[in-house]
């Protein structure tokens, strides 16, 4: 037992807030990333012109469960697109601030999309890096292993492949800690659950299941990648797929 | 900067991970909390048969905001037993673990709800604990001025007393810890991120708005609810309110 977790809720206690950069004058950080090792942008259908299935909410909550097996079929360019946007999609940007369909600690949102493509129709398979203001998606050049490699880094779980699509979501920590420093931790982890669950609940709404994934060797997503662990790093993964 | 987050997040990489209380043959812990406070139990109306508008699921996150004006009327017992049931109501148990209407790593449900209770029809004021495994609400007593306390412990924010009611989620870390190690702290935090996302949701269908609070004093929150700050600290916070 290290006992790092009870050190860090310790350190992380409000009453120990340190000045922000923030109302120290620093300038905000970028409210999106970009990758390297980017390749083409492509866009996605916009979530205006997309039909889905009409939901009922209390249905989607009470019928949820992680699903782990998955038909071999694709999911369309328009279904990952309307999931992309009941993640991270921006509804509106006003002062360099975004606000978006899910609810973040002072609408920072310090979190990142990247996709590991399996059997999506239209895309070619791989990873990719979506970029929320302008609901696109950009190639990241990863190698034709990549699918491998991320499940391994995965324990092996096969679900992370024989999913249509595994999201996988980094925090960028100084985009959280401009405003609230070390605390701003605590609220990368709830912003990215508040994020996994509108995963669960809108995939049901284009007949797919989801099964987040928390158990992950770290350094080695961060690796694939291409982040450095630190300045951004995996936090959660989520697969899906046709139920 | 004191670089505890970047420390956490560096000791608590998988790669890192201990042997779990459960390997180690520990008994698990239990799935719910008591409070030594604990006074009378009251039932509340059981979800089954609480019929709530049916709302669609893409126009709840799409028209989701945090909301922090309420109208002074109350919330039914009803309509807080379907936001308790959509949080954390336990669809199944079986062999010692519950399955609830959200998501928990590996099912550990290291979560409690306490309430303030500011406004619901048939409650008197005051603060509660939920017990989901029964659907029961526990009174525990406070004194009279406990929604003051609680108000100053959240930075004398104003809409903790003027909701009808305030959500308070605590961490029971060793039902977490059993299983994942230190590990368990993220988890904890990505679990009521999931909880506190189905409250934004839910909450659309009884015509209320939420808002989530993660800045509190930590040790006034822990004093007032009369829990350790380790064996069970105050997680997060969301206020509930007709809109």
């Amino acid at each position: 037992m290290n006992g790092i977790g009870k050190e860090f809720m310790e350190r992380t206690k409000f009453q120990y807030a340190e000045r922000s950069d923030q109302s120290l004058g620093y300038p905000q950080p970028p409210l999106q990333s970009v990758s390297e090792d980017e390749g083409p942008v492509l866009d996605l259908p916009d979530p205006k012109d997309i039909q889905v299935d009409r939901t009922d909410l209390r249905e989607a909550i009470e019928s949820r469960t992680s699903t782990r097996n998955y038909r071999m079929e694709p999911i369309s360019l328009e279904e990952l697109s309307y999931l992309l946007w009941c993640t991270q999609g921006v509804k509106q940007s006003k002062d360099s601030v975004t606000f978006r369909t899910v609810p973040s600690a002072g609408a920072r949102h310090a979190l990142e999309t990247y996709l590991l493509v399996n059997n999506v129709e239209g895309l070619d398979k791989g990873l990719y890096h979506f970029l929320p203001i302008e609901h696109e998606l950009a190639r990241i050049e990863a190698g034709e292993h990549i699918a491998e490699h991320i499940r391994s880094a995965c324990l092996d779980q096969p679900f992370v492949v024989n999913s249509a699509v595994t999201f996988i979501w980094t925090a960028v920590p100084n985009r959280m800690k401009w405003r609230y420093g070390e605390r701003g931790y605590r609220y990368l982890h709830l912003d990215v659950g508040h994020v996994c669950q509108n995963l669960y609940l809108s995939a049901q709404s284009v007949g797919c299941g989801v099964c987040a994934i928390a158990a992950f060797l770290d350094d080695n997503m961060n690796a694939l990648l291409r982040i450095d662990g630190e300045k951004e790093f995996t936090i959660y993964i989520a697969t899906v797929g046709k139920k």
